[in-house]
């Protein structure tokens, strides 16, 4: 057999960027499978062939053993063998990527719904994003490099599936103090994300077919994972107070949980009012429900009569809190926690021990020392100051810009607002993609619809925590112009 | 209001260790909600409340300043009102822990099985642990610092969904030079851990109540996952060549996929032969299923002939590779990987997109690199001698000590074996159970059995990769005084 014709032929049809042993490699491996070097020929030694083909000689080795450590090639004492195992395999070279794209994801993976915007959009005024630059990450890598200095071996190895004991209570004792959410560090769990506790919810909480109830428009993410959990989300119509179910919903939708976003409603980012919060407890226990109350931003307050989280409000409420780094710290840190009521904690820690392994001791432990030493706060405290301005600057340029034709709502509280038009049939979503046509991601709150009931709400949510000022009046132009435009086209349809 | 004797009797009812002015928050919170403190009631200044109690000004001024922020107060000129909030919360507090601890989790969660082991147990012989001892910590803290200092401000937000490039490309090439594995960079999806692999691939390829198969006995982590997602799982029979289909069950039982460890069978350590893993794909391609191939310890071969993955077997394989890091680094990385046939790239990359937000930027480019300069392959050839010296040494004890009862099987590779009894009709739990009591992990080979049908091995598993020579003799001891103690419980009845 001609090596060097093989090795050019086979080298075509690949990338020339290769490495010569990549290429051997490959180009002997083509030829087994394909039979021109059949079963029990055997190969040149490889110091011969390495000069037949002008490469360095452990090149060759380099190749043969690997074919060797794949089964297709044996030694014996006289050299290298062609295994018979290449023969069999061949039979399997039928046309077979036909039959395997007929393989496609499951109808539940098929019908998980597009998020309104890909999260790799992070240019103005896109929801969701803590201000990166203001991070101090030079504190956090130091405190980083301080908490695997300490490490022991063994938290090298699987942890607590529950999180580590320090950041529990170090959850715990924050929480209590600045949320009022009343709880011990037993009750918390932390996980990989808000997306990791709600699919823990979905699966601990309820059974496939189980209804579960959001608030429409409510968040996309959630609708996700309860969907994905196959649970049947139904959508309770949010007005300006917040989630309004009626006694009609109670008596014929009976909820498994309910999830609901109460300090800053998400997207419309409306405060839900104290008395709809009662009336929402006092429902949930006479029906048994639990109710899901996730506090995703409300660290970030700017204004307005201050709410203590829904979970505190009385003790032993139904709720399970949910809470998250993401936004307070940053999001590449992938920590989150739940707080359980008292009453659920065994049960939940039994089951997140069976179902998730669990590590990252010292990205936690590092985390509740930045807590425990004040950064934490400190950071907090920071970016409330900045977060505030910003929220300032918009709502004054939206209010000039845009007042005549739109109300703002929801910017008490959290890192985004919401931009409602004040005739509720403009197509919001038409305007939407318009503005990321010229660069500004401004998602739709009809993007954020849950199930077939219709909400009141035609308007656009604006994240303004990552945007410095100096770049806002630039974009609310942009904003104003997709909107002129959609006046347009309407006008003259 | 005595202010003194309310904190007095309500200090009775918690810890002393809290500080003053938590228990004057908590003791001023529970007297407004029990009505002591009535609606439009005026609290002491702040002063005069700490001179009677005895306590810091600051103290007062942190608890009233708390109870306004969770909207128990209110403060006007003159001073600071109790709000009538309370009174509306106190309605609600009924005797509620009953109507609350009504609530359990959902029939699916209930199901979850129990672990065979719990993951807190890592003393010899537990399966699945590396030697954290050896990893080389420092090392790896000096290249994670270097990541941090080299990571731009979006690296600190959300990441692309199916990992880091860099990582994606590292992994791609490894597992093309040792495993065999045909794949580019990006078939790859990095992942939080096998058990978010299988939880992803449980709920990406199969609807509820779809038949899956797994070996009996199988691994216990990938039937949580497959049950979570409502799978049906179908346990098909290991044979001493492994995973044993018959005619009648690719008839009857057709399956959405099949789960299995080729190269090292969880538990019994067996490799799946060659004739049987062709036989695998062949039918695998003529019913349209997926292969998932779990590879998670191949890494570590000791002898015996060599084998290439499923998946690099035949091109395009209808196999989905599973491979983990946290057997190669340490657990608490918690990175693995999965890699997918071509075809499955697009719908399922937009899948995870939609499904999970990613971040860990820092952690994954620093692995990335730890590859590329050869770290890992160092790491690994030092540990995969350790393991052989560890392995010889402890079939060389089983077989002196326990020979005459029991065989060795599945030693030729990974980081555990089986020790089968020759008496298939011996209970391998209670033996397991029994040695726990002496300290010695041993999973029973029958707490992996997956659904009704039998399987014919009575036997245990002995991790050894964490096991120092030195303590192998007192803990083989052991187990053979549990095997002695059941031989005689079974020869008095």
């Amino acid at each position: 057999m001609d090596y060097a014709l093989l090795l050019e032929r086979f080298s075509s049809s690949v990338q020339r960027t290769w490495s010569a042993q990549r290429r051997l490699h490959a180009a002997l491996r083509a030829a087994i499978q394909e039979g021109e070097l059949a079963p029990g020929s055997r190969l040149l030694a490889s110091r011969v062939l390495a000069q037949e083909l002008g490469i360095a000689r452990n090149s060759v080795v380099y190749a043969y053993e690997q074919l060797l450590s794949e089964g297709f090639l044996s030694s014996d004492r006289r050299g290298t063998v062609v295994n018979p195992i290449a023969q069999v395999a061949k039979q399997l070279q039928l046309p077979t990527t036909t039959l395997l794209s007929d393989f496609c994801l499951a109808n539940r993976a098929e019908r998980v719904m597009p998020l309104p915007v890909a999260a790799e959009l992070t240019t103005g005024f896109a929801p969701g994003v803590p201000s990166l630059t203001d991070f101090p990450k030079a504190l956090w890598r130091k405190s980083l490099d301080a908490s695997w200095r300490h490490l022991t071996v063994s938290q090298l190895g699987y942890a607590d599936a529950a999180g580590e004991p320090l950041l529990r209570a170090a959850i715990a004792d924050y929480l209590r103090a600045s949320r009022g959410v009343i709880c011990d560090a037993d009750q918390v769990i932390v996980t990989d994300g808000t997306q990791s506790s709600l699919d823990l919810c979905a699966h601990a909480l309820a059974d496939a077919g189980d209804k579960v109830w959001m608030e429409t428009p409510g968040y996309v993410g959630a609708q996700i994972a309860f969907r994905s959990a196959q649970l049947n989300v139904i959508g309770i119509t949010v007005d300006k107070d917040g989630i309004a179910p009626t006694e009609h919903d109670w008596q014929t939708h009976h909820p498994k949980f309910v999830y609901v976003t109460p300090s800053h409603q998400y997207p419309t980012g409306q405060v839900l009012s104290l008395n709809r919060r009662l009336e929402l407890i006092q429902h949930a226990r006479k029906h048994g429900t639990l109710l899901i109350e996730d506090d995703y931003d409300s660290e970030f307050r700017h204004g307005g009569p201050p709410l203590i989280a829904m979970q505190g409000l009385v003790p032993d409420a139904p709720v399970i809190y949910l809470g998250t780094f993401s936004k307070t710290m940053f999001p590449a840190l992938r920590i989150a926690y739940l707080v359980l009521p008292k009453n659920l904690v065994p049960a939940m820690h039994s089951l997140v021990a069976k179902t998730s392994l669990r590590g990252r001791s010292a990205d936690q432990i590092c985390l509740a020392k930045f807590i425990r030493d004040g950064h934490f706060l400190t950071h907090l405290r920071r970016m409330r100051r900045l977060y505030k301005n910003r929220r300032d600057e918009l709502v004054r340029l939206l209010q000039a810009q845009l007042g005549d034709v739109a109300t703002v709502y929801g910017d008490t509280a959290g890192m985004h607002l919401s931009l409602c038009f004040h005739n509720t049939s403009w197509d919001d979503v038409t305007i939407s993609e318009h503005a990321l046509t010229l660069g500004v991601v401004v998602p739709a709150l009809s993007h954020h619809r849950v199930g077939r009931r219709l909400h009141a709400w035609s308007g656009l949510m604006l994240g303004y925590a990552q945007v410095p000022i100096e770049l806002m009046p630039a974009l609310v132009e942009h904003l104003k112009s997709s909107i002129d435009w959609y006046r347009n086209e309407i006008d003259s349809t």
